[in-house]
């Protein structure tokens, strides 16, 4: 396209469409009335308005708004996979809802290699979902005077947020200046849910509190700053923590590793050497290959909120050679956001994975964290291998030509 | 818990359970046999394995394995947005997937805000999908002398690639050289496809060009060396290209901010000053709110790879006073991944969801990228408007209530 | 250069010198054997091993090795500045080592426009030098128990800690996991000094303690594993404090603005728009024009580390319009290593220095971090004064041409 | 101190002092001049303004404004250190300027192993000096527009940009376009110079140029948009190059290692994989250990711009364990700023350095960048070589003592 072409199609014609109209509450009526807007043939509508969608409406009611009905993401399982975590125990089959083929396949792959081996450690390290307040002032010297102030009043902020919620928890505070703004961030510990609205209205009332008490007035104020890292990989989050920061580690005997993976523990650290630099040469956020594959499938079965993928697939993998010749291997996940009330949790079909889960072992909140972090070394596991035998390419090119993908175990990267 | 129980938490024996078996092709049988394995009773199955998606279980074959059902994700739409960009120009009501509460009211409340405005500029600045296979050597001298030869190769690189596609084409070589190690960033044009499969693919064959053609001996070669910003945020992709880099305007008349968002363009660059600082202090990869919340959205409605949220929530939101006190509004995305053909674009929900797009105008791959974007500016206005009038909290304190929250039109953050 | 010349090229001969020999204790006999080594002729020798640095040879013993003279540095001052800081109060003139031309006359304008505003406004918002020593473990249960036992250890690591120095103090213990590997970050308070080395011996006294009383068995021990940021640009530096962390502010009247750097305020916050976002897509750690300019020149002159520089140019830059139409402007440098004591604060013109400075105020440690706050935001405003304006071309020009660069006031960022 | 105090700190009134008085050109008269407004007493005269360099007055004067004398930084020599660069080559002994004890011993030790070991492979892999122009626009698709017309002026640009320099050359132009905002960076070579004001100049002509020539209008135009990474770290700079791209690497035999650090390759091994973490935990551009303290001695000694210490400072270290059990290591540097000519390359002890280099070998601006790899090998070495044997600890106990530190031949991180 030319520069001339470019600039012209910015000002064409366009027609115009009605809004949703606004109802008062969800109703089979509401959704014709939008599908009637959509002006989309029955084909579509029979595809996402079901009948059995329509059936459960007012179960959806509280976590859609302009509900016109599901989509159906494909769900298929991994594992075993055994945890041997603080709080994951035992030999679990994953969930995982994915369009990308060869996906399920590698994680399992991965899952059942660490189960041989005997299972992963896994544990929590630290825990707390943040809020990023940001108070504006006249002068620098009121910004550090309210900075001071701020951060010696945990306790009564503590108190403050307790009213909001019976399940959360204010953990911590601290001020950042910048001249004369200041960002208050605020840590929560949210119990079972993930927690991210918990925070929200547990830090409306710490602000309300703060806006009655303060000692120095402030010209504005928000209730979030984008200090908090929420919804967005930050090195900030990844020096702290946000929602769940979790560890999970293998030693594979190398006999695993040959029999298996096709590889040797040799190269795969070889390989690992590389691929680290080659994420800080890229300017990534912690350096692993592909946490977000197997998260985003596990989110979006276990209703998680998917949107955290861009928070959560962030952290570190390692491996190295261990004594012997086998291979260590681990993974650290600073920001897993997971709940296990809350959010989508509650849905048909999304509560029926985790009680998939739950067959396996504990699901609370600290255990689905331990299991992102065993499913995410997994993943790594089965696409290093993948990349150290040359198996990667060869299952690409098997499913460019539509063949079985099951038996070549591995996944689409 | 204590350091010993947390020590001793790790050596608990957990239970053996059975591989998941390998199926030559995909059957009821099959489907079956699995949930024998996982356990679970008949409500979970029935909620997963409803008939629907049993019948319709050959479709699902090539997108999934170890089949056990799908997962029924709300679907809300938002809109209209009108969109006046080099593709994708008309008014579009955009299928959102969520099972987050007030997403889709809030992002709605953009888009209406926006069409209200005249619409929002958006274009396709750039795009092209990379792998970067690495390769070691024995001596830097070696690895300076590969990538002063294989940048030298484009052309007959191409000709490699060409071969394994008829959609994609291989557009550009870089090779970065960090002691004995090579990185080669090959970038490719993918058509209409998202195209991280074909360019896994192209890549292969030009591996194996460059192993037999290559002047210099290799010690080892990996088809991906972690290089190339997949599936993660990266500075790197910040600053060039990962699937399409697009950026969407719009000017918002101040009797608007006021009157919908409640709230005066004033205050909302004062907001985004903060905010960008914010950003930037916590040490993310761009600057900007919430990119993640409507594109997973949009991502799972429209069959696009969900994980890719993980590098496309990623970019850089501006505000600012325009003249006569109306409000200047951008924001650019450089790494979006979507496709109008492959993945998930054939499964039967997520085609409907495609076709409700193209109700309002072009939906092909550039399309789609200008609507992610318009998409993403919609939300950053409704979520920087909610933030800057208190409707930010007030949503969220209905939502904890359950009270109605399409009236609301604020988001979940 | 075609590869094969440049793979030749590594396989050229050299011919050997000899090794510095080592010398008990400095001497004129000892330098003069190096220089007989160097084998350089006598303008050389004359240019740096003068007599006047000769006749102070043992007042260098303790700061240089292989001692074979001194570097003249040109010095120029800048100011006054008056600065209005919790410690530095007082028009300081500010001594500046460089041999980039423009530089002094820039941060001279920027300084003197300070004062004629009536000066700024500054704070040290946070203290504390990071070592982080790093333990590595067989398992993650082991290195969580130990993590979770070296936090809760910190009176008696600090009671360690104190044993080597009286003027530091241990304030801080941070444990980060990653799979079986600990960073234990300490945290020191240095008093006077800029504290790097008080915080090393401290931190190896800490480690001892740590190896005898650990109820876990470490295999191996490094008494800094890369993770304090030392020396370098790093985002954890940037969230946290290394060295002091000090903010500056001043409001510039318009009529200053216009009248001084041939500008507006509106022009300069458009500016300072476009720079930040510059910034951001450029992938730096904060947003700033030049910090580096200033601080390498400061720290040269008054015997700081100038390689800490590395870590110490790097922050945060904000200008907006103020009430009225004047202009805010603010500077948060979070990294600042700078001490009254220690280090080359102790040589000849590096002393004289510091007592220029202190003619015009305190000068003690928090005062020195406070002056190169003020000091960055003089040179910020007249840098982003001199782009506004066109001076900075203009400048350069004259420079080029030989001119008189006094008269500009701009400076060769 | 309370926050009232600190509140009421801000406030203190200050004495005013006399702004220094613009000189048409310098002279001892005016130096003398400057000394009575400092008020300070004729030690600290004495100290900078000596005989000496008043009588070189005139040699400094086009590299500084507002003279008072010299700044004495005490100057050791490192080395020999054997280079097989692509343009160093030969035994190099290095001159090191710095205040910091163990410094130069520690690169001593560490350029002492490399040439023991047969000298470092060193080549510069890409060079480019950038300015980064912005322009705003009234809407994105003028941006655009302007963006991709200016994409195809390289030709024209590189014209006008010639007419400015007879040493440097525009080798590339690429646009950045956020919002209405373009970015344009100019790529230049620079010759023998370091070159970051001749890139200043020639991009003015090109703005002249572009300013004259576009179809499309800018509504406003920087020279500097701060998307060039001058004087800072950048994740930009780290992808591409600024100034130099240069990598360094040595295998050093095993007896070596053991013989002079006291350790194992395995054990440097086993260091750096938790070092490289350690780095990309802290959020690091690039990890490495300690590059800044090498290059800033090298910087100040041979007149090179040692604010650039800010940028040069980033980059790669990478060990690993080569076959029969050597050790192989190796770093990358992509912001080496060095010229032989130019900056205070022509002042007397800068000089004097440069033919102290010269003796060894080619000391051009490439040389120059090898030579910085090189040192920046030799460091990385000798300090971690000091970490792995736990000399670290012991070399700033002795320091700490006032013990003779060549003996120690560490360094002081």
């Amino acid at each position: 396209m030319t520069a001339e072409t470019l600039a012209a199609s910015f000002d064409l014609p366009c027609a115009e469409r009605a809004a949703i109209p606004r109802a008062e509450s969800d109703s089979r009526e509401a959704v014709a009335k939008r599908w009637r807007l959509l002006g989309s043939g029955p084909r579509q509508r029979d595809a996402l308005a079901d009948e059995r969608s329509l059936a459960e409406l007012e179960r959806f009611e509280r976590n859609i708004e302009n509900f016109i009905g599901t989509v159906k993401v494909p769900l298929g399982i991994a594992g075993p996979l055994r945890v041997r975590g603080t709080s994951a125990q035992g030999d679990y089959y994953l969930p995982l809802a994915t369009t990308e083929a060869a996906l399920v396949a590698s994680y399992s792959r991965g899952a059942q290699l660490i189960t041989a081996a005997g299972g992963c450690a896994a544990a929590v390290l630290a825990e707390g979902v943040s809020r990023a307040p940001g108070f504006t002032f006249g002068t620098l010297a009121q910004a550090a005077q309210f900075a001071s102030w701020v951060e010696g009043q945990a306790e009564v902020l503590a108190c403050a947020a307790a009213a909001t919620t019976a399940h959360g928890r204010m953990t911590g505070v601290r001020a950042t200046v910048e001249g004369n703004h200041v960002y208050v961030n605020l840590e929560f510990a949210t119990g079972e849910a993930a927690g991210q609205n918990m925070a929200t209205l547990a830090a409306a009332a710490v602000v309300r509190y703060i806006a009655r008490h303060s000692p120095v007035r402030h010209r504005s104020c928000f209730l979030e700053a984008n200090h908090s890292g929420d919804k967005k990989a930050s090195a900030l989050s990844l020096a702290r923590v946000r929602g769940k920061r979790v560890s999970a580690e293998v030693i594979l005997p190398r006999a695993l590793v040959a029999g298996r993976l096709h590889t040797s523990p040799e190269r795969m650290t070889e390989y690992w050497r590389m691929a680290a630099l080659g994420g800080v040469l890229s300017g990534s956020i912690g350096v692993q290959g592909h946490f977000a594959n197997g998260l985003a499938a596990l989110y979006i079965a276990c209703g998680q909120d998917a949107a955290c993928v861009a928070e959560s697939a962030v952290g570190v993998t390692r491996l190295e050679l261990a004594e012997g010749g086998d291979l260590y291997a681990c993974v650290t996940l600073p920001n897993v956001i997971v709940g296990a009330v809350g959010g989508g949790t509650g849905l048909p079909s999304q509560q029926a994975c985790l009680e998939i889960l739950r067959r396996g072992g504990r699901a609370d909140a600290r255990a689905l964290a331990e299991l992102c972090a065993a499913l995410s070394l997994a993943g790594e596991l089965s696409l290093i291998g993948a990349l150290c035998s040359g198996d990667f390419a060869r299952a690409h090119a098997a499913r460019a030509r539509g063949e079985e993908l099951a038996r070549l175990e591995v996944h689409g990267a």
